[in-house]
This record gives structure tokens, sequence and C-alpha cells, in this order.
């Protein structure tokens, strides 16, 4: 793009640098939006004529059927998507369209447009969100009592279920969706009417431009509201978030996914394979998951480093907002429509898992727990007890229920015939009823109560 | 520190990359807190003893007594926090102390310490934004009709009033406000009990803690509980984003200050002067409160990167996540204080704002709007009218309100005696009525609604 | 793009996702020569017929001269570039196409092309860099000694040239060009031939291709050669420090502009103006350079956060550099050529400066110096009386030269008349001949160092 | 800290967001160096006497000795290092201390100070990275010929070289270190003498402190010298590139330590372990390694806010700058020993390493270049036979070099005994002989250069 750049005069480098129809058009149906609801508005208010406002209806309708048909003419000359609007309803319906602008100026609406724009992303995360955690339910109620493996540093721990691993994703991106909604609902004021910055003299009613396109309130503060970008940097970092959880399972997926670990099988449809290695399944999809968090949290990096130190009101800098926002939306609302068509593909591998959990004397720690619990051993005591039966059980090759009582009561002689009620992995699971645990009835719980929540 | 580094054996590296009693010792009151709420819940499910429980609440509170008074001898080799106060609970009351860690882990132990460190600071952060809204309240009711330019791009565009400006930034640190309450809401979760990852078999109440904590409930997944960090997350993304509304603040008061602004005087307090030139006063406050949002989004950064990727449930790269929150949180609530103290000592230069908001005809946007709304002139029109008007003002030296009747109607001869009435600052505010405006009027309301708020 | 995602299948996100031919098109010259070189390498090498390189190369030319012409129909189903190219071909040429592969891998491939794009540039950069800097020579050569106010805190400090002020910045951007140089020569050794990742079995020669493509030589690791993407995080840095500096001046260029400095007058072009406000002009150019170092760094932050804790060899997540990457680069090279355009256009107000030079007794230090330098008075003594003759200055109202030899001995005795000759702005530069100082005649010598460095 | 900041004064706040001296005695004794090099030259171009000089290197010696030995007491009154070692070395030798102070001021001293801090940890991070190839080097030499699996995707793709894999990371923290060298040099310019920003009138020699100082020249421009934090920023972002290359490193040891990989035995030393579970060993050092990235790219991102858009020449928000590279500094020579420690105690598991490595039909891109190399099949039909012959494997549960001739000739009958000579994990790696390739003999060629260019 810029290697001819040497050659091009001062006026196509500023054209170059300052033009943001490339990517603006994008909040086209959102400015003809702000813009009819301000022409119903200088109606209803005596502002201009019944007659004018009819005819900048009429012909923003034209025009937005001419974009959405794809022949509308976009010109980098008019600059950004406002003017391009504005000069071709001006084509169509001649001098009321120059009545339009009366009230506002190109600072509140971009701030309405863009607000708008949001707002609507926001909805799409709701509802990317909401499909995905039904995919996660769907996972978790299938396997709640698959026994795997709990790992802490990636060493395994304690037995877990399947169900209450993909639950624990629900809780993310359920804490994701709390965040969406809160976000949403305080960015949810109207800069319409705010004009340049200090309001305006014309008598016009924002609460009625608002309330057209459903907002909550006008926003408070005519110089904040061209100033500010709040909303932008909420939704990036909300994002961002989000973004993370995605990598974090994503990582597991490509873990779990190795010939090393065999835990999930997933589907042809988001792996791609080689022409030579039948076998092959390259996790791509969970692969371009696990970096989008890259570019919308380095979108967020963008945006807070233009906002940083900049005097009110209106700046050129924040005109670098957008595509930062745009990308970012995109990216997220992707990621989460493939992670959402993976969780509803991939296989679990219920044998390996349960091989998995089984194995490094997984259930030690029930076993220690049993010791405290039934004999009043001391914690500390009970580990060392623990400690010698794991290293009895290693040299003799075997695992702790495969220990007779004899060996066990060599160690310590309290132990009872009981103690193998807790051994082995289905054991160790069934018994963490604590709220929250891992126990398949408390995590069918947790499914019954997110069922609900979303019905 | 590392300097000598080379010398250092290995295990001196390891201890050096592993301990984090250095500085997780700030969650001292809340490591005890947790511990005591924990052991009375025990005693009451008769897991512990109500003896053994009355022991390590006397001796708990003798630790924190120690803490208080500085005489804890912290150990590096016992690694943490929750370490050396175990240890040192031990030495005080014996072999109950080895109870104590019944039916949790240090992974809900930290999660739990950490939420109620990060918990207070946003009370913190609520308390220090609602001084900082104060004080600009304060400023704003002062000076609600006080006339200063409003800037876009920084350059003079219309008058607005000093109040309007001030709220403007109330309406930001409000925002703020509101971002704190809603995460301070979703972050109140207990994750006391998860224990090591699964939840435990021992038949704890986790309500109970929960209540006992201050907490809203206990979290539902104990898998989630010990690896989330969303709590921490969005801390410094809240943080970050107020603390950019900080560096515009703080940015207006360097430019401000200047030689050729002179439009506020900040107070000796919270500048520094040079022995040699008596009247220079540097803003030096400004400037670090300007800075601070790099170190607070460097530390969101810093933990959105070590986040990214990981596997369930915890690894030890989370470690990481106290030092970046510890330092956003201090400076966040520093730069609060500072901007507080600021904003209440400074003076606003009355003349050299008035002056300025009068120069660079900006009132001619009121003139277009006045032949607009009186004489019905098409808004292009008026725009051209009103460019020739400023020309001859420029020509002959003067501001529009300097030209006769007679000038202005050889340009457009419909212009009446009228159109004097919108030429000059004050007219000029006190029309922009619109809600949001900066008319003193509109102002006065907005002061009204936000001290009722904070009432 | 993804409002219609809920529709959308599996199989229409997975290619969304995982295509990249959207804008990995934009390395198919690079793709182009890559694979001429490997054929011509393969045919030297007997590994290929002659006959069948001569075959590939006429039809790469062919492909080549389609994709140019505008004519080359891209596939997303064919994913990417290489793809694309390689499907084209075969259709052109046949079955010999099927041979161009041999001894490579679209691991190799795609770092190959990836690193001629950037090292393109980084060549790009440099001249960039270079036109920028004797735009800010030129700037350096007419004001040489131009006096205006020298800051410290945006408060008046010394008085310092004009030229001395550019040559800050030729400084900086001296040091881009020469990290960009160290980068561009570091990054220079090509991936090609190491294949998937463990290089091949046939015989090829690497270094011949390394040749032909302008390397310096062959990686020295084939695991290496295919993970790395140090190239492009060095390119992202030095952009961002780059940009850190354009930022820097654009925000001197947007004070300089506000009415309340006029330090300089930015062209026309360069600006944008206000159809109501003829004497209006926004330093538009000067606001969004300011703003490019978000983007930049972002797209630094984006692909550091992807390459985190990658295991070796390629995956997936690589895929995400690119974007960032051009981005950055198109920014950056439009952001230095929008700055080398206002450098040239821009118009410094003289007299304006040389006022403000004066101002706030910023000889005040000077008059300190000489007392050390000629009386011998201690430093801090100096200070006292200078504090003084500032405060009786200030008193009169007027400047420091304007008091009488009379009033200064009274302040101190041993003051004679040969203190007029360091007071006032010209002497004070004048006086500063210490190397890098402001003085003129240094000013003078580095312009003549960077002359002829860039000669 | 600022939980009792409401009761604070705005004295004790200003102090509190002031002071720099609780970090900034870091660097004492760059602070004294500068002073002692500053003496001597201004005795030797007799600015001052030589008994001053003498008095005040006598006195600076004395202030470094009780710095040392941890007497002197720092005041944060006297808000830096460079008022407090002034302060008390008045206290030592009287009036000349004054006179040090002459033809320099804090913005230059402070710029030498954090230079010399900063050059100091560019070779403190060479001796580092140096010490951690070694112990690569030592690893690759033993294992040049162990085989394991080479993966793309975290999928096996070909087999590869112990010494090859470690030789990839030689070749990143080679580039480290190259980055390492370049940037100490480009950084390595004295500011002394550049004063508060405009140079001095004092007949000074800077290139005399220069070279006493260690630099290889003075800074060219005054201005630009005590406004550059390009040093800084270029240490951050080598030092982030870096934390990549090990955080990739760390990643792989985490998951080759666990129960499905078990590819390495971290020692005991750089691990903790379970007193429950014997056998369990957490990579704790390796995961800490992993997460260092985040606080490192955290510093650089904080340093790059702090100085976007800071107008010349010193402003106080720099003062954020040491903070930032203490820390980044401190974590990358503690990563870079624990990760050198980790490398020389580690222990390659080779028995399953090779198992590994020959699963997964890894083999099979090498029996389809010998289609094509040895049968010219073309490429893409060599593919269809290879899968095919997989198929046939996989259908028979055994490995390629399992089939017969017999049954390998079923599906094309070209192929001769020669065949078996390159399937199999060892004649895999040994035929990649192309440069860089994973052959045994080439990685021992690359483990001999570098070892000659570290001699």
């Amino acid at each position: 793009m810029w290697g001819g750049r040497f050659a091009a005069g001062p006026d196509a480098i500023m054209e170059a640098i300052n033009a943001s129809i490339g990517f603006d058009k994008r909040m086209a149906s959102q400015d003809i939006a702000g813009s009819r609801a301000h022409a119903a508005m200088l109606a209803a208010t005596g502002v201009i004529s019944d007659n004018d406002a009819e005819a900048i209806r009429e012909g923003l309708l034209t025009v937005l059927s001419e974009i959405e048909a794809g022949t509308f003419q976009f010109s980098t000359a008019l600059e950004d998507i406002h003017m391009n609007v504005e000069a071709r309803l001006k084509e169509i319906i001649g001098e009321p369209a120059g009545r339009l602008h009366t009230g506002r100026s190109r600072n509140d609406q971009v701030a309405t447009d863009f607000k708008l724009w949001v707002r609507d992303q926001f909805d799409a995360a709701e509802a990317g969100l909401i499909a995905l955690i039904r995919a996660l339910l769907t996972q978790a109620e299938a396997g709640a009592d698959w026994v795997m493996p709990g790992f802490t540093h990636l060493q395994t721990a304690q037995p877990v279920t399947w169900g209450h691993h993909m639950m624990a994703y629900v809780e993310m991106f359920g804490r994701d969706l709390s965040r969406v909604r809160d976000a949403r609902k305080r960015m949810n004021e109207s800069p319409l009417g705010a004009a340049a910055l200090a309001g305006t003299s014309f008598p016009i009613d924002r609460h009625m431009t608002a309330e057209a396109l459903g907002f909550d309130r006008p926003s408070a503060n005519s110089l904040d509201a061209v100033s500010d970008r709040d909303f932008a940097l909420e939704f990036l970092s909300t994002a961002s978030i989000s973004a993370m959880h995605l990598s974090r399972f994503a990582e597991e997926l490509v873990i779990w996914s190795s010939a090393q670990f065999r835990f999930v099988a997933l589907s042809d449809r988001f792996s791609t394979g080689s022409s030579i290695m039948p076998q092959k399944k390259n996790p791509d999809a969970a692969e371009l998951i696990r970096a989008k968090i890259g570019r919308i949290f380095g979108a967020n990096t963008a945006l807070m480093m233009v906002m940083k130190g900049l005097p009110l009101a209106y700046s050129k800098d924040m005109q670098e907002d957008k595509e930062q926002v745009f990308d970012a939306a995109d990216n997220w609302m992707l990621a989460l429509a493939a992670m959402e068509g993976m969780v509803k593909d991939m296989t679990a591998n219920r044998e390996n898992l349960a091989a998995a959990a089984g194995s490094g004397f997984s259930t030690a720690t029930d076993l220690a727990d049993w010791l405290v619990r039934v004999l009043k051993v001391p914690f500390r005591d009970a580990h060392h007890v623990t400690g010698t039966l794991v290293a009895m059980a290693e040299k003799k090759g075997c695992d702790l229920p495969d220990l007779t009582l004899a060996e066990m009561q060599s160690v310590h002689a309290g132990i009872t015939e009981d103690i193998f009620s807790v051994l082995g992995v289905d054991n160790s699971v069934n018994s963490r009823l604590s709220y929250g645990g891992t126990a398949p009835k408390r995590v069918r719980e947790q499914i019954a109560r997110w069922k609900e929540a979303l019905a």
C-alpha cells in the first residue's frame, strides 16, 4: 500500500491518513438509524417542517437500500460515512438534506453511530456466550460422572469428573456474560444532540432520540458525550478476559489432542489433516482460538494508548478507535462460534481419561483424609502414613487399592477394611460432596442451576 | 539483587524465584481472617473440636498482634504468608494447628486471601473516587457560569463553562465508580473450601465461611475457584480506564499551567519550585498522575499475559498475580488522592479563561444557528454568511459583536438587532440549554443530581 | 461480518477462522520469488530436471503477471497464498508444478515469504526515516539561531534554538535508523529448505537459495527456522519506539498550533478547516500521527502474546503474525511520510518564539552561572542572589536585563557591567557552547555531521 | 500502604507521589561514579580548584563506603539519590560540595546514572545468556543423536534429535545475545554535561567524562540527552523477546514433565514435591519462568505508555522509568539463571523420547521422499502411495518398517528392499543432512560453531 509512498504527494498522504470511509462504512445502518431518529425529533419539536422530515426519512431509506444492495458509491474525498450519506441524501432530496444537521455535529453523530455498533456487538457476544455455555452444559451432562485426572502444574493431583471440568468453563463464560450485561447497561446512554461539544441552542429533545434508538437516557454532559470512549475500552477489556478463558480451554484441547494424552478427539471439521499421514489431525481451530487473545488484547492496548492524555473534547486521535474494536469484535465472535462448534463436535475418550485419572496414586489424598476423618490422626501424621503407603505401592509396582489390608496395617495398625471405600477414582469423586465439589451429584445440581438461569 | 547471581547456587536461585513471602505478607490480616472463619466452621460442623477451634482462634489472634506489632519473624524458607502463619501458630498452640488445614488447601486459601485483599481495594477505590468527585463538584459549583474556551483539536471551538468542564470529569469518574461497584459485586464469591481443586469429602459448610467473610455466596465450581483470577484482571482493567481519565485531566492541568495558557494556578503543595526562578512552578504531581496509566495498564498487560493459555487448575505461574495488583492498587489510590488534593487546591484564572473563550470568533456557530433558527436560512447558506462576517471582522481586527448592524446587513439583509443577543460568550453559553448542554442552568441541574446520588 | 454467524455451519466457521488468503496475498511477489529461487536450485543440484525448472519459472512469471494485472482468482478454499499460487501453476504447467515442493514445506515457505516482506519494510522504513531526517535538517539549518523557549514540565526553563530542537528529533530518528539497520542485518537469514521442521534428505543447496534471495546466509537450525518470529517482533518493537518519537513531536505540534502558543503554522494540506470559522485550522494529521503509537504497539503486544509459551516447532497460532505486522508497517510508513510532509510545510513563527523565549526570566540561570564563573560565588549563594534579583524584576514588572547596574549591585556588590553580556536570550544561547549544547555554532556542527552521514 | 490515605494531608500525598529515593537508591554507586568523573573533569578544565576536586573525591568515597556498609541514612525529604548523596557530601566536606553541581543538573545526572545502571544490566544479560547457551550446548552434545518426536501443532510430525532441539534454543538465545550487544553499543553515549536541557556556558569537557565512565562518546544534542529513554525501552523490548523464548522452553518443560509425556525429569532442586505423594514433582521453576514474560513485557508496555506524547525536554512523568526497568532486569536475570540451572540438572528420558519418536508413522514423509527421489514418482502420487501404506500398517496394528516388501509392492510395484534404509527413526534423522537439518552430523557442526563463537 505504501510501497509507492515516496511518489505520493502531500495531498495523497493526507487523504490516506485522514479518511475513515474505508472502515467506518461498516456503521452505515447505524448512521442512518441515528439520522432518522434525529430528523423525526426535529420535526416533532418544530425545528424542521414535517415535509422536510418526511423527505429526509424517505431519502435515508433510499440511501440504506442502495448501501444494502451494494450499489452505493463510497467516496474517499468525502472522508467518512457521515459525509457520504449526507452528500447522497442531498443528491436525492436536495435542500432539506441540509436541515438534517441542525442541532448536532459530526462529533456526537460518530459517537452515536459507534455506540450503536458496539451495543450490537455486546448483544452478539451475549448470544455467542450463551450458545457456548449451552454446548458445554451438554458435554457436562453427558459426562457428569466420567472420571478424569484433575491437574495442578499439569501434574495429576486428584480425580475429577468431566462434567465438573466442563462446568468450570461454564462459570468463566458465565462471568463474561455478566460483564457483557453490566457493560451494555452502563454504555446505553445517547450522545446524540451533544452537538460539537457544548450542546445546542435549538430546542431539541434528546430524550426522544435516545428512546427512539433504544438508549436508556441521553448522556448528561455534552463535553463528555463526544470525548468518551469508555464503552469501547470496556468492550475490549471484557472481550480480552473472555479471550483469555478461550485461550485456556484451547490450550487444554491442544494438549488433550496430543498422541501422549489422547483425552479427546476433535472433529474433522475443526482440524486439518495431512495427505500423507491419514491418522494425523492438527487442532488448527483450537490453536487459532488460543491466539485470538493476542489481537483482542492488542486492540485494548492500542485504544488505551490512543486515549492516554487526550485533552477534552474531541481530538482526531480518537478516529483510531473503530478499526481496533471492529477487529476485536469480529475475532471474539468468530472464536466463540468456533469454540462452540468444537465443543459440540468433540468426543471425550472415556477409557483414556479414566486410566489417567487412576494413575499416579491420585487418591492418596483420599487415603490421608480417611485417616484424619475416621481415625482422628492429625493431618501431618496422616500425610506421613500415606507417603509410606504410596512408597510401598510404588515399590510393588501397584496402585493403592491393590495393597492388602495387612500391608496397610503394617504401616498404621488402626486401618480397617473401610479404607477401600475411599480408594479408587469413583469413590474419590463421589466423596467430594462439598458445595462446588467434583461429585457427580454436585455437578448435576450446577448444571440444573445453569439451565434454569438460561431458560 | 541479582548482581551476585553467578555465585548463587541453584538452591538460592530456586528460593529466590519461588518464595512469595516478600510480597504476600501484605495479605497477613486477610489470611488470618480466612483461617479464623474456617476454624469456626470446622468446629460448628463437628470436623474439629471446640477446644481445638478455640486454641486456633486465640493463637491466630496472637499471630496477628505480632504481625501488627512488627515483631513477627517472616521466613523465606517457609515460602509464603500461609506457611509462615501456620508455622508460627504451631509454635504457639502445638498440635491443634495441624487441624486447621482440614478441608482446605493452599490453592483455595490463597484465592480467598487475595480476593479479600482486592475487595478491600475496590472499597478504597470507591471512597477515593467519591472524594475526587466531591472535589470536582465543589469546583463546578463555584464556577458554574465562568466561561472558558471549549476545545476540539486543542483549538478553540465554542465557549463552555468551567462548571461544565468539571462535570465532564464527574461523569467519567462516575462511570469508574459504577464499574467498581459492578466488579466488586461480581467477584464477591468465596473460594474457601474448594480445597486443592476438587472440593473435599469433609462435611464442611462453605456457605458459613462465605458469610463470615462477607462474601455473597461460595463459588459454584471448585476447579474454577482455584483457577480464577478474573477479579484481579477486572480490577486492573477498571483501574486502567480510571487512570486514563486521570491522565486526560492531568494533561489538561499541565497545559493549563503553562505560561502560554495560564488557565489555572496549582497550589505550591502539588508543585515543585526552583530556587533560582521563584516564579516557576512545575506541575510535578499532575505529570506523575498522567504517567500512572503506564504502570497500571502495564500490570493489566502483565497479568493477562500470565493467564494466557494456562490449563486448569492451579499453575505456579499464577503466583505472579499479586505484585502486579498490589502495585496498581497503590498507584491508583495514590493518584486519586493526589488528584483530589490538586482539584481542591487549584485556582481557576477567570480573567484568562474568559479572554480566551471570547477569542477566535468562538461564537460564530451561534451566529450561524441564529440565521437558521430565526431567518430559516438553510444550514449551508448560514455557514457561508457567517464565514463572510468572520472574514470581515478579522479584516477589521475586531470580534463579531463589534461589527455594526449595518455591516452585518450588508452581508445578509435580514439580520436584525436581535442577533447581538446570541453573540458574546455569556449569551452563547446561556443559550445552550439542550439536555447535558453547557448552559449554567443545565450544569447546576447536573451538580444537584450528583450531590443527591452521593448523599 | 459475523452478524450472520449463527446461521453459519461449522464448515463456514472453520473456513473463516482458518483461511489466510484474505491477507497473505500481500506476499504474492515474495512467494513467487522464493519459489523461483527454489526451483532454480533444485535444477542446479539435479533434484529436478532443467526442463521442469524452466516450465516452473515460466509458469510462475505468468502467475505473477496475472496477480499484478488483477486477473488472478484468489480462492478461500485454497486457504493461503502458497496453495493459490501452486494450484494456478499446476493449471498452467501441469505435472512439473508438483515437483516444486520437493525439499521444502509450507512452514519454511511462509517463513521465507514473510521475512522477505518484512525485509522490504525495513528498507522502506530506512528510506522514510532518512527523508524525515532530511526535512528536519532543512528546518534546523534555516533556524539554527532562532531562539525559542526550552521547556521542562511544559514550563519555560531556558532559551534554546529552533535548530537545536529540530536536531533533538534528528537524534531520535537517527537511533531509529540505527535500530532498523541492526535488525535488518540480524534477520537476514534464509529459512528456505528447513522444510517442515527437520530439514530434508534431498541434496538441496540452501546457501544457493539464500544468496539468490539476497539473504546473508541460510538459518542454522531447521526447527528454529520455522518457529522463529523474532524478526517480526523486532520490527514491531523498533516501529513502536519510532512511533513514540513521532507521538512526542506530534504532541508538540498540536500544542504549538494552539491559539495560546502560536509557535508554528501548519500548512493547509496537513490541516482541516471549518466552513464557518475560516481562521480555524485543526492539526488533524499531527493528531493522527500522535495516535499511531497505539496500533503499532498494540500489534507488538498482540504478537508477543501470541508467541508466549508456544512449543516448537510450527503452531497454527503463528498465522496471526501477518495482519499485525502488515497494519503496523502500513501505519508506520504512513506516519513517517505524513510527518515528513508536515515538517517540510510548517512555518515557525519567529516573533512568537522569541517573545516566549525571553519571558519568564528564562536567563536567570545564565545570571547565576556568571556569578559562579566570574565572581567565584559558590553555587548555592549564586542561586540566592539570582532569586533576589528575579523577585526585584518581577516587582518592577520588568525583565532581568532591564534592571540597572546599581539595582543589581544593591543585591551583590561585586556585579559589574559585564553581567549584561549574558542576559538576553541571544547571549544565553550563544554562550551554551558545551558539546551538544544549544549554541548555533554547535547546532551547525551537528547539522554538518548528519549531512555527511547521510550523503 | 494507602489504606490510611484518607487521613493523610496533601503534603504527605505529595511526598509519597513525588519522592523517588525509595527505589533510585539502587543507583547509588552509579551516581557517585558519575560525580567523581564530573569533579575530576571540572578540575582538569579549571572550573574548580584541584583542592576542591580532591575534597569532593574523598568525600564521595566516604559516602560510597557508608552506603555499602549500610550505615547511610536515606531521607525521603531529600527526594532522590542525587540530593541524598549531595547533602551528605556537604555534611562531610562543606562548601566545596556546592561546586560539584557546576555545569550539570539533575536532568543529565539522572540520565547518566540510569544509563550506567542499564549498561550494567546489558552486561549481566550477556553473561546470563552465555551461561544458558553453554548449558544447552552441553545437553546438545550429550544427545546429538538421541531421537525424539519433532512436533507441529503438538502432534508428532517427524523424528528429530535431542541435540537439534536444544540447538534451536541456542539460536534463539544467540539472537538475544546479538540484540543485547547491539543495544548496548547504541546506548553507550554520555548525557553528562547536557545540563538541564541546553548545555552549559562553563568550559566543560564532555568527552573527558564520557571516557572516564566508559562511554563511547558524549551524546550530540543536550535536549535529546535529557529527554531520551530509548535505551530503557530497547532494554525492555530485548528482554521481552528473550522472555518469550524462555516461556516457550518453559512450556515445553512443563509438558514434557507431565505423566503423559515423561520426556524429561527435572531435578528436585527446581521442583517442589508433595508430602503425601512422593512421586509427584511440580515443575514450579519452569512455570514461574514461563510467567516472567508477563511482568517484563508489562514493564515495556508501562514505559512505552509513559513516554507517549511527552513534549521535550524533561517531564516528571519520566521518573516512572526506573521501577519498571529494575523489576524487569531482576526478573530477566533470575529467569535466565533459573533456566540455566534447570537445563544443567535435567535428565532426558531417552527411552520415552525414542518410543514417542517412532510412533505415529513419523517416518511416512521419509517413505514418500524415497519414492520421489529414487523412483521419480511425482510428489502428489508419492503422497497417495504413502497414505495407502500407512493405512495398511494401521490396519495391521504395526509400524511402517514392519510391513513386508511384498505388502509394499502390492501398493507400488517399483518399491525395493532399499526402502527400509529410510524407515525407522534413526535412518530418518541421519538422512536429513541439509544445512541446519536434524542429522547428528549437522547438529555437531553447529555445536562446534557455537563453541568457537563463545570461546
